[in-house]
């Protein structure tokens, strides 16, 4: 399945284009006209819309766009979809909700949607869907304003999601952290492409280093478990798989039309069995991708803690050595020569060993140094850096200091950075340079976790 | 134990007192300043600092002062803490590390400290504590400058915190949601005023809605749980107790010189007997403290949700019905004539059963009409509003139309808000109007599971 024309277009029409502002139909072709592509509104009642030629139809545009993305009724959406089918248009995204999701009549129309493009070249994206955003190329089919709904910048994250909320929400949250997104695909009802066709083109793609997923239902399980096992030699996969109980599967059902596809322990042994990484929710979802395409797995579990704030040590701590969260993680033993230095480095009521504690005297420069006994440290397998920037002897030079031993050191760093308003720039700052860089101890230890997982995958200790 | 000198002084001398900005006899006094207390600084090297007259030593203040903060060395602390005892100044707050934590060498200075202090008036806060921050009355001994540590407004939680960079942690996340915080003491090594001191006046405080604790060891296990058993009764507790497993035991002993008190299986029967709410961290221990000050405890377990992305309520649906994260939550069944109503309000395409999806066509309206059918409901318990604020038809008068139904509805109502930039100040607006909101589903789930928690315990269905 050849997905070139839909995630690098050059031509788009919008059907349903709209004069007014706020209709999706409006904020579609607002959004799309930075992209520098060559756009068709479609309208048979306007003449103009935001300065371009509007057209009657599909029929009088002068090329065969490589997409027609439908922003009108799911009645209307049916006849149209016939139309781009017998014009020989290669991809239609339908926005429209009221198929599958709402029961037997709404199913009729998706089906009657199949039938209209069966033996056509065309191949449809939802209908129920979000569409597409894929910063790098300013492609941005969404209905949702710009200025409500900040998104991110480039990145190497392919999100494939079946919830159109739910993609936005992991993508505000990249963009509020400073993390890139390369592709976000919102699949909808998956009546005709779904995550496999997506799957199978991002594990392919070079610029993408880690395929997230969310998911309701599969479209077929065993295509799903078999692309998963051949992608995931090359690159990690990571799902939200939701609809977990009987309650969620009903729901996913009224959301997407989605059929609950056995229960979810069937769901978890084919995800272990095929290297695919399982979170909860979308903030998991996005932690655990950045890590993933920032880092290389870990090759063992010895983590070495070191921070300024005693009490976020020993909660990291309790996150990495607790057997109940199932990471599978433990303390890195630190030898004598390193504590021996430590000790030299480090103010004299400072903690040296694991987890480390430079307490509130901490300065960038001991910072410094410390790693660099750590670098050294032949039985630690990735290292958790616990920022504080509250204390005066921390500045933004810190970022350098990071930067250096992320980029040149022989360890994974993933950093945990908490605080408000002076820190979030920072930790911005770590994310934009691509060393993964959390709020929480939880999210942090929970991205080592997810590192070993894969490391475990691929044959680690 | 009469902490009211302490918790309201009305003069405080900071020993160690210094010119030099970044110094945390300087930042100390820094911040004490706009609180309009008596401040004296005290540095026999210095004539006056910050346009204040600095005294030579305790003994030559014109008053006895309700407060002397050390910002001095460890070793120095010890003969200023006798010369205070002497004087019968009421409180000594500690800021220096160096003692228990550090082992026998700093826990021998810690009990010359104590022996100091023996058959004297006067009390010790700390040593190795951040201090005191109390918003309302500008009571602020932390040495972190405010322009790096933004500090919340006030409100009614009371935090007591072993931890001092924990303690920072929480009340930036609390100014970050625009969260206000009571009182926030660092009890640091606690060598003589402990968590039951604090417990003990804070349960009796009328201004204290609820008390937080994060906790690495007990000082008296015993006095712990009658002093629980007690107050719980009247208002609610919320405990992070860390040290979990033998590693963050180990810890914390390095931390706070904390002695691990039994097995972490104990402190979850006395908590559970005791109607203390056990949490994992800071950002839970906030989350589910604000709930409880905010909200009553729920009287039943069944919960409806109501939102406008599909995916938000399924994932939704899976925390609260998962019966592994043992919330005890359980979905509420909505009546035929309550499903038939929100038909009515709601687009043709839109999900009536529970959750409810309102989808992208959603608007503050329609919210504000199908809250009114819920409202109704005798079989919802309480309502989980997942608002997403990206689809044109929401505006900031939705915030409105939630203090509506939160303030005179019958419902406890939680409201999850995911999104960025536009949507983070819709979030604060609300928690500012003291209506719950939080930036994910698991923490709106989790401050549910708490709401439901202490309803059981107080004898709910």
């Amino acid at each position: 399945m050849d997905l070139d024309r839909l995630l690098k277009p050059s031509s788009l029409a919008v059907v349903g284009a709209s004069v007014k502002p706020g209709k999706a139909g409006n904020v579609i072709l607002t959004n799309l006209i930075e992209g520098g592509f060559r756009l068709y509104p479609v309208n048979p009642k306007e003449k103009e819309i935001l300065g371009m030629k509007c057209y009657l139809d599909l029929g009088s545009l002068p090329e065969i766009p490589d997409i027609a993305i439908l922003a009108v009724s799911a009645a209307t959406s049916l006849p149209i979809t016939a139309e781009a089918a017998r014009l020989g248009i290669p991809f239609v995204i339908i926005v429209a909700g009221g198929f599958a999701e709402i029961g037997p009549d709404g199913r009729s129309i998706q089906d009657q949607m199949l039938k209209a493009i069966h033996g056509s070249e065309t191949r449809l994206l939802g209908p129920n869907t979000m569409g597409l955003l894929i910063p790098e190329r300013k492609l941005d089919t969404l209905f949702l304003p710009k200025s409500r709904s900040p998104r991110p910048k480039k990145g190497s994250i392919a999100l494939i999601s079946q919830s159109g909320s739910v993609m936005v929400g992991l993508y505000e949250l990249a963009e509020d952290a400073h993390v890139g997104m390369g592709s976000c695909v919102g699949i909808g009802n998956k009546a005709d492409l779904n995550e496999n066709d997506f799957m199978d083109h991002f594990g392919k793609d070079p610029e993408t280093k880690c395929i997230s997923l969310y998911l309701e239902s599969f479209s077929s399980g065993r295509a799903f478990a078999d692309a998963a096992r051949m992608i995931s030699m090359r690159k990690p996969i990571v799902a939200a798989k939701v609809g977990k109980t009987p309650s969620a599967q009903k729901a996913a059902s009224s959301h997407t039309g989605a059929l609950a596809t056995g229960t979810d322990l069937i769901v978890h042994g084919v995800f272990h069995q095929n290297g695919i990484i399982r979170v909860e929710d979308d903030q998991e979802l996005l932690d655990v991708s950045q890590a993933l395409s920032c880092l290389d797995h870990l090759m063992g579990n010895r983590i070495a803690i070191v921070g300024s704030g005693g009490g976020y040590g020993v909660v990291a701590t309790d996150y990495v050595t607790s057997e109940a969260n199932g990471l599978g993680l433990r303390l890195a033993p630190l030898s004598e020569g390193a504590k021996l230095s430590i000790k030299k480095l480090s103010p004299y009521f400072a903690s040296v060993n694991n987890p480390v504690d430079l307490t509130g005297d901490v300065t960038d420069k001991m910072y410094d140094d410390v790693l660099g006994v750590l670098d050294r440290e032949k039985e630690v397998d990735a290292i958790l850096l616990i920022l504080l920037f509250q204390p005066p002897g921390m500045s933004i030079g810190m970022v350098d200091v990071a930067e250096k031993w992320a980029k040149n050191g022989s360890k994974p760093i993933v950093i945990c950075c908490t605080g408000g308003g002076f820190s979030r720039p920072v930790l911005q700052r770590l994310n934009e340079r691509g060393i993964p860089a959390y709020g929480s101890i939880r999210r942090s230890v929970c991205a080592l976790g997810a590192l070993w997982e894969r490391g475990r995958y691929l044959g680690g200790k």
